[in-house]
């Protein structure tokens, strides 16, 4: 078993040194790290390559093999990534308010590093380096704590970001990984308050809720995205089929992709067949409601049951409803959605408006895919995720979201 | 046994309503909340003193009973409270930021209300209107659990803020009280992630470590303060003197009162005689190291024992060290502190400097009392509590704090 609490408080030493570094420093040492990753190349396809011979004797599926797969090019792209995030605007110092009190004293509000953010992850290893990244960027030391079907490659990705930060002086344990995967060091790590301010779990559903529903430290939830298309009753026909067949099948793997239709029933007679129509010649299976399977009888589309509307597919499927009302196109958003993003098509502005305003999620569309939230389009930059809580930060989360504030507030000896 | 589903239900019913109202009528319900407390003030004082005399057979201390009990002059005091809620800016609906993206849709990152806010607090019966009013204008439904010792007094207040908000045909349930005060149903409470966006406990250590180990909502820490006063090497011993007496006695009981007193070394023979005196002088009992007991030995102060440096006396005691350096003073407030308020009075810039950046607290003053840390001294009116934690919101908590954000994209068809 690892020693968790030394992890810890080595990366609070780290942290306390970067919160104190300029941007000229944390940039070299990104540099310094995407080089590293380089020259390491053979070490990280070597790994690598064990691992995915582990995973394929272990009968992993088909996806969660490509997602593990290492390549030269790949290595090439999470340099790149890195590169990507040196160019970002390091959001530590910026005074995000500040005023005169009317005792004279000056109160500054300012952005500082969170601390210690520990990711929990699945099995992409190039995770490892985007994380660690971004962390850094921001003045944040990471504890990373991977799958165990990447733990070779994560451990040599690891050794390389190390080497890039001991050469330009960093302490190496701004970026540590835990080489042990086992769930009884997940649960210990999560209880770690002392030394983690902030833990973002990033995966699938079932990690997600373990990681909310076992740890004290604050969590930022991402990702689960049950994402709906809601074509209303005055829904432009070819902007109903060319988004929705876009928000399903551009890319269904990702979070932002559509898994519900819901239409209208004042329109599903005219559009639903040629949207329909549109998502079966791109492969998409659909599970529809009683009303639209005998809209679509000639398509003999299956049965949608409870369980699909909970479902992320993930996948080319996707469930259809016929809504009486845009009030109950809200309704089943608000029930079986996960407040990531939600769109409507409509060419009225009241029914745009009363959309936005009682669709309870991090992006509300109007007349745009949903495939649009992403840091990247946001115009954040790289992202480490995306929040589907409240608290803290809701929708793509950028260097800024990895920071915290600090009130500095000097004087003469003022006194209450 | 209540039953929590529904009142969280109800809850997120009347939050749905909540987001769409308009500041007017928001404020106009807070005006009838407030005309509500007068008009019930009898009932309310009735049932108040129910809960002292209950309170009294049950031994509790002085400074409990104190902050029970209620007389008309308080509560007029708590209608005034809501009266100042209304003079506040309604947060939500303010653009937060937004850009044309380059393909022409318009991104919109909006405040909206966070939905239902969980409330867990002790003894004070005026937590009841003041909590519930700083939700509602933010757009919340609260759900208040208040302490068993205040259970009648906040059942009377919360039933003529209920009468309040039904004047206005605004949903009741907008606040709402849990009337079972045991344990079980707190930490039922406290599971309730399907209804409660947020939970804010407000109350000694105990309650808030409570929160935080047992809740899967997100919590925002608030209110413990193990305050420092740090006297550096070129403090002015006039500022020292009136600034760290300021800080301890002005309101002790309060979390921005200072308990603990580091000295620099190179300045404790000279100042610390001075600012032992004029704490001694306003009734307060110190607890030196040994370098400090040795410099008062005239004083006969007790021993601090290594307790002392990690408990919030609330009281008039102050613990003492003599440090040999900023960074010991730094590194001291690192490991007993609890982030909320570090002052430190000097004369160096470069001192300043280093102590503003290295301290990782909510605010940190610079020749300043550490009293200031508050919301209407900060000037965002009143305050639900002090954040201690880094997510979300650190810091006073104002109507701003009460809110999340939204984006909202429209265009014209866009596709990725």
């Amino acid at each position: 078993m690892v020693d968790l609490k030394q992890i810890g408080a080595d990366a609070k030493c780290a942290a306390d040194i970067l919160s104190g570094l300029t941007s000229a420093r944390k940039d070299a040492a990104l540099e310094a790290m995407a080089a590293a990753l380089i020259a390491q190349k053979s070490e990280i396809l070597a790994a690598n390559g064990e691992d995915v011979i582990a995973a394929e004797a272990n009968g992993i599926s088909r996806s969660l093999l490509d997602r593990l797969t290492l390549t030269s090019e790949r290595i090439d792209g999470m340099a790149g990534g890195i590169r990507k995030v040196i160019a970002l605007t390091d959001p530590v110092g910026e005074v995000v308010g500040g005023h005169r009190h009317p005792n004279g004293m000056r109160i500054q509000k300012i952005r500082v590093p969170l601390g210690v953010i520990g990711i929990i992850y699945e099995a992409r290893p190039n995770v490892t380096s985007d994380a660690a990244a971004l962390c850094l960027k921001a003045g944040n030391a990471s504890i990373l704590r991977g799958g165990k079907e990447a733990l070779r490659s994560n451990v040599a990705i690891t050794a390389a970001l190390r080497t890039g930060l001991a050469e330009c002086g960093i302490p190496a344990d701004a970026v540590q990984l835990i080489e042990d995967t086992s769930r009884e060091t997940a649960a210990e790590m999560m209880k770690m308050r002392e030394y983690i301010d902030v833990l973002i779990p990033r995966g699938g559903a079932g990690l997600i809720r373990a990681v909310v529903e076992q740890s004290t430290i604050p969590v930022i939830e991402t990702g689960i995205g049950i994402c709906h298309v809601y074509l209303d009753a005055s829904a432009d026909c070819d902007m109903a089929v060319s988004v929705t067949v876009n928000a399903k099948v551009s890319r269904p793997s990702v979070c932002n992709a559509a898994e519900t239709l819901l239409v209208h029933c004042d329109v599903a007679g005219r559009v639903l067949p040629l949207v329909a129509a549109g998502l079966v010649e791109a492969g998409v299976e659909l599970r529809g409601c009683e009303v639209t399977r005998n809209l679509l009888k000639d398509m003999g589309i299956k049965a949608a049951a409870e369980d699909d509307w909970l479902t992320e597919y993930g996948d080319y499927i996707m469930s259809v409803k016929v809504v009486d009302s845009l009030d109950a196109a809200v309704a089943h958003i608000a029930r079986y959605g996960s407040g990531h993003s939600e769109c409507i098509i409509t060419d009225s502005a009241a029914a745009a408006n009363r959309f936005s305003a009682a669709v309870d999620a991090a992006a509300v569309y109007v007349n745009v895919s949903t495939r649009f939230t992403d840091g990247e389009e946001f115009g954040m930059g790289a992202e480490i995720g995306i929040s589907t809580q409240k608290l803290h930060t809701r929708g793509p989360m950028g260097l800024s979201e990895l920071t915290t504030v600090k009130y500095i507030i000097s004087g003469e000896g003022q006194i209450r």
